[in-house]
């Protein structure tokens, strides 16, 4: 088990070894000991720290270095992306932190993820090529919106303990992409394919490799990365985080090709990996973070991972008539829908929204809890 | 009155006849001994009775014999459609008791429901013909999502005190249709109609007759009952459950088909009754059900059951652009609106949902509480 | 400073002009003593106060003369637009008292307003000509539904203490346009076009002096009024009521042509003023009314002023594939949204919703009450 052996001996070590496993355990989860650290250090670097932190927070990780390989991810797909992710984020966190927003949440990076993804979708619907220097201006108001939105709609979700998740990025993407349109000459805009397979096309010849390969593609995808290395970097990033928010997301966007597969989706959507992302990302909440993991969570992390990606081939053919992207509102909504669950053999199992932590330390706490229950009934 | 002769003597009847009166009130109105006897039964004939109990919960009746009648109203009109009525109706049910959900609800039905109705409209909608045997598949999943939604909206309605209703049902059903879409090679659809009539079409001859079929058929259009005898089996359904309710589902209906007139929507929309079973839904709520009955309540019955139909043909219009049903969001967004309603002429009657029952219970105990204060003053 | 003159000497006038000044003073502002004038006055002619404070309520003004001037400018732009919202606010308010609303509210003319403007809007979409006067049989029923609405949305606001605003009328025109279609035999309606230029256009040759005028019937288009004359009466309207909202009022006008111009809509769209009206009622909102007047909520309008401006473009956009107008949804929304804040540097500012006043009446208060601090100190 992951860091559970951080207090036992796990075997006579020698000394090299010994410092690799510290080493090890330092980068990992959510790096507790290296915030402390930087909690000293001056401004600027806070800030760096807070956006790495920023740049995990989509994939639901809070740890810097899973920041640097997404950055790196980003980079290796295209350099203009990465340039345009990093200033969506600082505008994000500035409009943040200039209006006076709680600042856990600030060094927690979670306004800047919504900033962050809001300019990579830009760059990557946007039709007037890379380098293209002006959307940098609609790209940093878009991000400062973004932060507006998680404002105002806090006390909106409060009463319901839900998260605002990427609520504000899913709006104002739509918003710019409709408020722009295609034609637009300053910033015109690819409109967004429907997954819907035209009539008569051939869907028959389906390639075993390039299906796996979507499954992986589909973890890019959060971060709108289409190409392969890209993904297995942010995969990398996930796994750093937590062994099991990267098999939940595997598993969901495995679930989510599925799904794709059994209503006759193009297969270019298939490959892309564009009908898994909203199953990961479902799958990632349920399974990984927001309730506590058992057999009855995980079967509940699977269904979610389902209803995400067959809400997100609905949403995409509806907004798809009109040429715009369904994002994440699937899998933020079915979370959503997740975490309202009333019903008591789910309920009991979730993690009230202020105690949400790495799947691994609840694991700890809980068998912590249990050894501590022994030793008491022993006596 | 219904019901109200129960304690009194009504005439000295000869002992067969009071045999048939006792029998008839047994199986009218909610039917409350019949569940005291089932309650001893074997878990298999429960579930038998809280499936027809489901059934007619639907038309807002909490009772056993409605769901029968409505049943056989589904097979006259396709034998098919009874079945995956049916396996709905059981998938919704058992997600209900396996996820753990109030099981006071389970016993009334209202989880069955919704499920019932998803299976329903993905039959009548499919372009795949009867007995195409693949239509179960995501007609289980459906339902069971319609559980999910129904035990995750509760939450978010419970603040206001409103009921959950048919809103997991709507929503799911748009999800579908939208996910399929109607070229899909696995399960097509016929696209919705729009109510607008085409340009220069002829609109001026209408017949009496069967604008008068179309207010009966408006209430067998709440099952997507098309055909003439079981829109009247289904109304008898409602006769038992409630003649109060009976009355206001053709009131309904008729404001329904007056509604459509005034906006000149295509007369094959009128005569099968399309125009009002929204309106019969949306005055059987308000008239029959969360208020107490007089003359206020009777209007506002009728006023909810002209905005629901107008609501019903202005979403028909909109969603029709992309080839989608409006099925009954209007009278469901209506009747929360009544609900709401804050203005203390009206919201005085209102029912709180846990006391809801039969208005013919409510006008007894009525009746009741004023003949005791009438005896008290006396005294 | 406006108003703050009335009990210190301002210089030892002639009796004239004392006279001329108190009767300026008695006809600014919200014109309480004017209010407890009428209120020994038959119920017809506090009907007619209701009434014209009614209509000024669209501009957040709650002043009976502003309403005099807003009913002389839609005389002036066309007499049947003018009896047309005369009509729809008498129905909307009869409507309110007979359903038993809070009498504050009636008297004020917070439901008389949606009622107006729903009215107004139904005549200038409505392609039947002027005096068409079966027109009014839809108007009433839809200035009706906007006073149920308004009942009926308050309990689900109240939690967040948000105004319910133009919630009302937003919602029933769209269902009333959708309702009836642009091909209706009896209502058909002109479709709303959508602000992006079509493809080719060009838009190079722009007009100063007439973008100028577009600022000004940004204001007029509060109330669909296009001509110039109008706009300038309105404008003079929300002027008697508070010289700072004026201001705002222009400036979001202003700020609306900018956002136009810079995502390229079409020339005529930016001389109807089409594009300002939302950020004007925006940047009102938040810079004179809801929150207390400093340089952070100054530029807290201006960016209302922008969000809104954008949000309209694209709902417009949106809504006109359709063939339906955005109306004023974007400023409510984001009004709403900036009411909703909880960033401690700009949610210190906001006035609660019970104790709203005009903006002089806040800064007057706040004037005295930092005067008395400053005797206090003193002794």
């Amino acid at each position: 088990m992951w860091k559970s052996n951080k207090d036992t001996a796990w075997r006579p070590a020698s000394g090299t070894r010994q410092r690799i496993r510290d080493a090890f355990l330092y980068c990992t989860g959510d790096m507790t000991e290296f915030r402390k650290l930087m909690n000293e250090k001056p401004f600027a670097m806070q800030l760096v720290e807070w956006s790495f932190r920023g740049m995990a927070q989509v994939i639901m990780v809070d740890n810097p270095l899973s920041g640097v390989l997404v950055l790196a991810a980003l980079l290796v797909e295209s350099p203009w992306q990465a340039v345009q992710g990093i200033l969506g984020l600082l505008a994000s966190t500035f409009t943040a932190i200039i209006i006076g927003l709680d600042s856990t949440e600030v060094t927690r990076g979670l306004h800047g993820c919504n900033g962050m993804l809001v300019t990579l979708l830009m760059g990557v619907f946007s039709s007037s090529g890379d380098w293209y220097w002006w959307l940098l201006v609609p790209g940093c108001l878009a991000a400062a919106t973004c932060t507006f939105l998680h404002s105002g709609l806090r006390p909106l979700l409060d009463p319901w303990d839900l998260p605002v998740s990427v609520f504000p990025f899913n709006t104002v993407i739509l918003l710019y992409l409709s408020c722009t349109g295609s034609t637009n000459p300053y910033f015109p805009h690819h409109p967004a394919e429907r997954p819907v397979a035209p009539e008569h096309s051939n869907n028959t010849h389906l390639q075993g490799l390039q299906l796996l390969q979507g499954v992986v593609r589909g973890v890019g995808q959060i971060y709108a990365c289409e190409e392969l290395w890209p993904s297995l970097l942010i995969l990398l990033a996930v796994l750093i985080g937590s062994p099991l928010l990267c098999i939940h997301a595997l598993l969901g966007s495995g679930a989510g090709l599925l799904a794709g597969l059994s209503v006759a989706v193009r297969c270019t959507w298939l490959y892309a990996g564009l009908s898994g992302f909203n199953g990961a990302l479902g799958c990632m909440a349920v399974g990984g973070l927001f309730f506590k993991f058992n057999w009855k969570t995980h079967l509940l992390s699977i269904t979610s991972a389902f209803l995400s990606s067959y809400g997100d081939i609905a949403l995409s053919n509806l907004l798809g008539t009109v040429g715009l992207p369904a994002c994440s509102w699937a899998a933020t909504l079915t979370v959503s829908l997740m975490l309202l669950l009333t019903a008591h053999n789910l309920s009991s199992y979730r993690i009230p929204l202020g105690r949400v932590m790495f799947p691994e330390t609840h694991q700890e706490a809980q068998a912590h809890r249990a050894g501590a229950d022994m030793h008491s009934t022993d006596v």
